[in-house]
Order: structure tokens, then sequence, then C-alpha cells
């Protein structure tokens, strides 16, 4: 691999940049983004050279997509006509359906794998970007089908996807959809909601009262519209299943409340995050 | 100050022995508990001896009932006859409005006030009792009557809990359910009922795709039910009516995302993290 392109040099593009040169990387990195951003990139060494769209597409052989989600369903319609035939295109969108499905409408020439690394942080931009950002975290691959794992760039990919510390692993995009719609989309907006509620019915007196469960359970409420539009836009089905499971639970608790039987589901519910805690922490 | 009884030598109770001590108070504390617990905490050094319910009673000045609130309702309209005269009573637990009025019609020779430290431990026991367990921490004080607060014995508990570190403040007992079922029951149970729905909708191959955010959200759904039980029956109403709000919220939210405009309520969950953010940190 000679040339690795990123097309959005923010957070995700710039660590993963960095990542892969780090790993040992020795090729070129372009970098494709506004240009305030591309000068910063190329300034703090994260890309080699910022370039137009159009020459990215000409010169990668890996391209990685790390754009908002709809700048990336926009862009991939007119992407294989730009595209090398021996290309990769592979992005970094936090919902995959409609991703892959458009990618599989439009990418014909070049060779596409939808992916989502589950990394972030809470300072965006490619000055928090960072080498170590995908290390020991999953990084799901999301493939039109599952022989295309078996083809040698998406080899490559994954292979450098391992050496920068990620834990792959392989979903279909519905499956991805479908799970992080419950595993967090749906702590998402529990938390947004729970902060909502509260905020017309709590004084600053009365708020000295809280501890750290309300921390932990409103920290994501701090989380900015902008970065959640375009994942709730994208996944609404799944989400609105996963809200309404949550609101059955939770009409079940407060039926059980009501006849002092809630035991039951504290046991389901601390089992269920002991099987997380395993499955976390191994 | 010579004599003070701790009634239920737990984590609360023990921590409450040791920081009195460490803050110079320098009379003789009594422990009432199990004998094995009690003889761990003489051991332990938290408790000078462990007596009887009854000789603590005939010999404290402020006798502290750390103990579950049910055991704290079952041992109130005893307590009265065999207390001294000039005994203060006060007691640490979660919910306030049926001991504060079990307390008012039993408690008539001594002198009753409410407490609530907002302090806690993973670990319970007293063996992991702490002298630091309040310091930085809200301590709410549940009075029958304003004027209480300005008898002496009060006055006294009131800079004895100022001198462990502790930040008084003063509220009805029913200001305090309704403010502690919406800071503390609530996301108790958002956070079960979050853990509880998702239990049976992802396998461990899909666990793998959680984040931080899952965490946070699913932390508490780890408590005991045992520690929770008395909590749950004592605050029914006030649970019940935050249950009520947090599920408007949810649906509001669900109609919003069909309809694709969520940005409201996300702007009043980061407003309300902001302010909680500020009250707690300063």
């Amino acid at each position: 691999l000679q040339t690795v392109a990123i097309v959005g040099v923010g957070l995700i593009g710039g660590s993963f940049a960095k990542a892969i040169r780090a790993a040992g990387y020795s090729g070129r990195i372009l970098g494709v983004s506004s240009p305030a951003v591309a000068r910063q990139a190329v300034e703090l060494g994260v890309i080699d050279s910022a370039v137009s769209l159009e020459e990215a597409a000409a010169q990668a052989e890996l391209l990685y997509l790390s754009q908002p989600i709809k700048r990336i369903l926009e862009l991939l319609p007119r992407l294989d006509a730009m595209a090398r035939p021996d290309a990769l295109i592979t992005d970094a969108g936090s919902t995959k359906s409609l991703i892959v499905s458009t990618a599989r409408s439009h990418i014909k020439r070049a060779l596409f794998v939808g992916g989502h690394p589950m990394a972030g942080k809470e300072s965006r931009g490619v000055d928090n970007s960072d080498a170590e950002l995908f290390r020991g975290r999953t990084y799901l691959l999301t493939p039109f089908d599952a022989a295309d794992l078996e083809r040698p760039p998406v080899i490559y990919l994954r292979g450098l996807l391992e050496k920068i510390g990620a834990r792959v692993s392989v979903m279909s995009a519905e499956e991805h959809d479908r799970t992080v719609a419950l595993t967090s989309h749906l702590p998402q907006l529990v938390s947004t909601a729970l902060a909502a509620a509260l905020s017309s019915n709590l004084s600053d007196g009365e708020l000295i009262a809280a501890g750290p469960g309300l921390l932990d359970t409103t920290r994501l409420a701090a989380s900015p519209y902008e970065i959640w539009q375009d994942i709730l836009d994208t996944n609404r089905a799944a989400i609105d299943s996963a809200l309404g499971t949550l609101l059955n639970e939770l009409q079940l608790l407060r039926n059980a409340l009501e006849q002092g039987n809630v035991s039951a589901s504290f046991e389901r519910a601390a089992g269920f995050r002991r099987r997380l805690d395993k499955v976390v922490n191994g």
C-alpha cells in the first residue's frame, strides 16, 4: 500500500492517520478537508498533504471516509467514478445500513466495506486526534457479504486495524444498526429524557441532593445534538423499536412497584450488568 | 456531650463514629448491633463498647439510628420510653416522610430530627467504614418544624456534622422525598429498566459494541435489591410520580424522533446537565 487518503480529517480520521503511521505504515497519507482543517492537519503532521477529493480518489489505494454520516451518503454516489478500480473504500460512520446499501448501489468498480470504530473522545477535531484512540476498542466491519472479508484489500485493512490495537469484529449492517440502537442510541436517549424530565422539576437548592448515580446516568445528556442528528435520522426504525422495548420495561417496573414486587426486575438488570462487565473487561 | 450511641453499626453508623472521633469528640461511643457485628466494631476500635438497645437509650445524649428504614420504623415507637428525656434522636434513613411522621407520633419526651447523609460506598459494613465518608457530601436534615433547628442539641448536631466535613442543608421530609425520588430513585429505576430491557435483546457477541455510555447508564443496575426494597416501599407516591414524568418525556422524545425534531429535548437535557455540574462542582 503506497497511498492512503483520509476524507474528513477530524478526530477519527486524524487518529486513524496517526495510528497507522505509528504502526509502521510508510506510504503517503493524503487528507481531504476544508482548507483550514487540512492546513492544520498538515501542520500537525497528521497528513502528508492536503488534496482535493478528485486527487485523493485518483491516487489512493485505501480511501477512509470519516465525515458525518450524511456527507458520506452524499459522497458515495460520486466516488466510484473517481476512485481507482483497485481501491478499497471504507467508512467510519456510526450507522451502517443506509451507508452500506448506498455503497452497494453505487460502488461498482472499487471495493467497499463498511466500518465503525467504537472509539471516541469528548473533545473533537484533528487537534485532539490520538494514535492510541482505537487501542483495545471494538472496530466493527460490515461487509456487503462475508466473502468480501477474504479479498486481499480487506484482509490488509483488517490487519492494519489489528496493528493499531483495535479489536475487529464482523456484523451485517442490519445487525450493527439494531445492536447500536440498543447499546448506544438508547442509552443516549434515556439519559437525554431523564435530564430533560428533571430540568423543570428541580431547583438548584434541591439539586444539592444529587449523588454519583445522577451524574452517571445524565453524563450522556451533555452530548451535542449536532453529532446525534445524523445518527438518529439514519437509524429511526431500530431506535423506535429500542425505545418501545424500554417503555414496556418501565411500565412493567411501574406496575411492579405498585404491587411491591420489583425484585425480579432488579435481578434481571444486575444479571445483565454482570454479563456486560464480563464482555467489556474480559 | 458525654455519650453517643450508634444503633446499627454498618457503613454509615461506623463512619459516623469514626468521623466524630477524628473530629475531636472525646466522650464514649456505644454501639448496638448484632453480636458478631458489635464485636467486630469493638475490635476495629469503631465503638468503645457494645451494649443493648436499652442500655444505649438509657445513657446516650445522642442516639444515631443507622439501620435500614423499616428497622428504624419499628424501633421509633418503642424508643421514647427508653431514651433520656434530654436525648436527641436522629437517623440516617434514605426516605424521610414515614420516619419523620412516625417519630412525630411517638417521640414525645426526647427530641427528634431526621437526617440523610448523601454519602455511600459500593462496599458496605463496618469494616468499610471511613472517617472521611461525609466530607464534602450533602447531609440533609429534615426537622419536624424549622424551630427545632434553634434548639441546642440540634445546633450541636449540626456543628458536629459540619466538623466531619458534611455540607448540611435543611428540607421538609416531603420535599426531601420528592427530591430524592427524582435525583436518586428515578436514576436507579431508569438504569434498572434499561439493563433489564437489554438483557434479553443482546447476545455476548453483540455486547462487544458497548461503549462507555452504556457502562455509565447501567452502573446503578448492579445495585442489590435488598438496599432498595425499603426505599421503594416507603416512597411509592413520589417515585410513581417521578416515573410518570419520565415516561411522558420519553414518549415526547419518541414522537419528536418520528418527526425528526429532537433538538429541543437535547438542548433542555444539556442545559440541565450544565446546571447539575455547576451545583455539584461549584
